[in-house]
């Protein structure tokens, strides 16, 4: 068991991460490993204190050196779900489970808002995780809503499963060529059914499916978490980055506005430290 | 009237004008030109995003350079008091006034606390400012407490004015050295007086005054900035570090632990964008 789980490699996770290893925290951080695409996607930063006038991609180098030289490793995994057991947290990835007594969740904002009938129905045809749940659809007619490029390989693994993909990209310059998908080139505006997911509906057409994967950069928090305080999609925090959740702590864009390089890192530095001190007072 | 003053020179307070600056936001920064003797103490600094393993001289470099790279100049001056008018702001600074619709204090925190009969003699006998009340004193006997070497030209100041001075220098190798100066190398206990300063009380000596200096890096906020909403010290900000008082902010130190730099920066930066956002909103 790990004394704390670090969920997202964006700047409020970095400095989480520096932050409980210098202070000798047994910690597992998971994302992706060359860090949150979010950080590169500045072109110019020109209020973080200690870096004048770096771009994202500078930035992120400084940052990837920075862990690394710490002796902190990212574990290159895709979170699909986090359960509060009794008095730690269980974190799914895929098939896999890693269990923390505490959690602090980096997970970023997802500009791409949910779909009417998605939240409804996740778990019933709805899915964020393709390697969790593309068995399931193996042979089916699936539609899938993919909203970064970095996600790309969970669509071919989809494509490989399923008869039939209708691929939603929300971003330019679509790489998927395969016989078994057609590209809708459209916002889809809802997800209906009646006990579970049987289209996905546009505003001139609609295709029959068994299923719908949602692939996103960040799930809901709320989907991602059972029973955390949300507001407007943002987590509930206080002062000491702790949520309505016992021991699960929040920091940067997820806690909401500003959406801000230093603000996230002051979370994570702060979320780092009621951790600790969550956990010496179990 | 400028936009925003920014109170203090630490991390908090280059966070703070570094965003404001990037924003347009007409700013005055007041504080210590080569920015809080604080930034500097580190040793080594193991968890900063973006600055790994540097110590805090070479913090302090790396922001000086940043502000005047941005074109933002600190105004060198010691803030005495504020006061909350109808609409915005005035800072005192000795016999000087600037005036600000917005205030971000960040001021850090005094590690000496208040002595009995400190607060309760402010303005009657004890006085935080040399610069303001020294003339008041012209051939009388005083006492001064200081908390910092950095402080030594005010104590010089005082002691060219007054007839006697008992100073008490709360650090190591004071270069005070005059004729009416008595040095005390002791901590003081307590002020006494009956309706103003009367006595500076030691364990083993009294000694009988007109008026006592209290010369911090940090006055108390409370004391700085009349109804400003404090526990155990620190300033009571809400996640937008907004004060109980409108158009106040407060990042950094001032507003709690953990004391650490990541901190103060995501603070200072939040505290930026809520100014901004009341100022427009007024």
């Amino acid at each position: 068991m790990y004394d704390v789980a670090v969920i997202g490699t964006g700047a409020a996770g970095i400095s989480a991460v520096l932050t409980l290893q210098a202070l000798n925290t047994e910690l597992v951080w998971l994302g992706p490993p060359r860090l949150s695409p979010k950080i590169s996607a500045a072109e110019k930063i020109r209020n973080y204190p200690g870096l004048p006038m770096v771009s994202g991609d500078e930035m992120r180098e400084v940052f990837l050196r920075q862990t690394q030289e710490m002796g902190i490793t990212v574990t290159p995994k895709n979170v699909t779900g986090i359960y509060a057991m009794s008095d730690h947290y269980g974190i799914l990835c895929g098939q896999e489970m890693f269990e923390a007594k505490a959690v602090i969740l980096c997970t970023g904002v997802e500009s791409v808002k949910p779909i009417p009938g998605e939240l409804e129905f996740v778990g019933r045809g709805v899915s964020y995780c393709a390697t969790c749940d593309g068995f399931l659809y193996k042979g089916k007619t699936i539609a899938v809503e993919c909203t970064t490029k970095d996600l790309e390989h969970e669509i071919r693994y989809l494509a490989s499963l399923a008869e039939k993909v209708y691929l939603v990209p929300l971003y330019p310059n679509s790489e998927i060529t395969a016989e078994n998908v057609e590209i809708i080139r459209k916002k889809p505006l809802g997800i209906e059914g009646t006990k579970k997911a049987e289209r996905l509906v546009f505003a001139d057409r609609e295709v029959d499916v068994d299923g719908v994967f949602m692939l996103k950069r960040a799930i809901a928090p709320s989907v991602l978490l059972s029973g955390l305080e949300t507001v407007d999609g943002h987590i509930v925090t206080d002062r000491q980055c702790r949520t309505n959740l016992k021991g699960c702590f929040a920091a940067g864009d997820c806690t909401g506005r500003p959406y801000q390089y230093a603000k996230s890192v002051g979370e994570g530095n702060v979320a780092a430290h009621a951790a600790i001190e969550y956990i010496n007072q179990r």
